[in-house]
């Protein structure tokens, strides 16, 4: 792997990569040319062979990649290969749904901990995982070697709540909360800003109405 | 506002804006410089200007921008200034968060119902929005005038879940499922895949400790 920094723009295509190499696999294929994988994903076969260039490229001429070798070393790339352990910042709607998800914890991001401020919560179990008092968040995370923080918390104490994780030593930040927060450059920060989200879809599906409207209106011109 | 067709990722930032804008008019601010907004939200200042420039710019030469006339734009771009009507796919872990997730009600987004194809949860509430058959889901869309659909089920199921509600006449497709799924060009799609995200912090995580480690071993180079 070349020590290079790669563009954001490639490490944000890289779990999509993945998630096709993976469909790949299941349906036992065994190669892949960069073109057939254009066809596929959607990106164009330059641009594919261009991002994984990036890492020293696994390609051979004439040969395509190996969608087994490839899968190995993007998820090695990614950091998949290992175990992340996380925590939950808030037993909420949004913490308790991810506390529940199965999904991450089948790819080795495993919660080991629920952390609540209201004591009426504190204590219960949520999927097997306890609720624990946000109190003794900085202990846990340096006994158990926390390396992630989950912050499903109010915008109102996301980044309170974000530095309490940052000084107990977690080494990333996946954040929940519809707001920008603010963390140390050693610790890694990733948003899910669902109203972002929703709110682009919103600007689509109007630009799309937009669109239909004026071209009624143009092909009424052109009768008349 | 121009009709040009404006860039995704311009779209992209058209919500952070705003985001920042509503905690500005919290405060009271009244006026903002493109300098200013810099400072606050990290783009700089000739980004924020070819930003805004975009729907035609909302700046006053040596006055700044409203901040809340460019609130209100920033709204009506994004089509925010009306509501939208949405049902819920999956009345799972994921689905029953966001039907219980009262933001995006309050944005304008209000959850009319929840269709799954388990018997047992069919005829149960959600927060007060009822859990209905699956096999009602065309004629809901249609009688209720259902804008969004939202994709919560499985991977698996999740193109004919988005299949059956483009046929029934949703305008956007809002989906959780970790797949990329296909929609009629008339229907916007917004993707929130959250292992993605998660893989991209592992990344990140890795790739600042490599760096660290990197830097302490060129430290005792040059100490030796």
């Amino acid at each position: 792997m070349k020590n290079a920094k790669i563009s954001n723009a490639v490490i944000k295509r890289l779990p999509r990569y993945r998630r096709y190499l993976i469909e790949l696999r299941k349906k036992g294929v065994e190669k892949i040319s960069s073109k057939e994988f254009s066809n596929l994903i959607g990106y164009t076969a330059s641009q594919i062979r261009q991002d994984l260039n990036n890492f020293g490229g696994f390609g051979q001429q004439g040969y395509g990649y190996s969608v087994d070798g490839l899968y190995q070393e993007i998820s090695a790339i990614l950091g998949l290969d290992k175990e992340y352990r996380m925590v939950i910042m808030g037993a909420g709607n949004l913490g308790q749904a991810i506390a529940k998800y199965t999904h991450f914890h089948k790819q080795g991001f495993k919660v080991y901990g629920v952390f609540e401020v209201k004591q009426d919560l504190i204590g219960q179990k949520l999927a097997g995982i306890e609720i624990m008092d946000y109190e003794d968040i900085v202990e846990f995370v340096e006994e158990e070697a926390i390396d992630i923080g989950i912050i499903c918390v109010s915008q109102e104490n996301a980044q309170e709540v974000a530095d309490r994780l940052c000084f107990a030593g977690v080494k990333g930040i996946w954040n929940f909360a519809p707001i920008d927060i603010e963390v140390p450059k050693h610790v890694a920060l990733e948003n899910v800003h669902l109203s972002d989200s929703l709110h682009s879809l919103a600007y689509h599906m109007n630009d799309i109405q937009k669109r239909e409207q004026l071209n009624k209106e143009k092909e009424k011109e052109e009768t008349n």
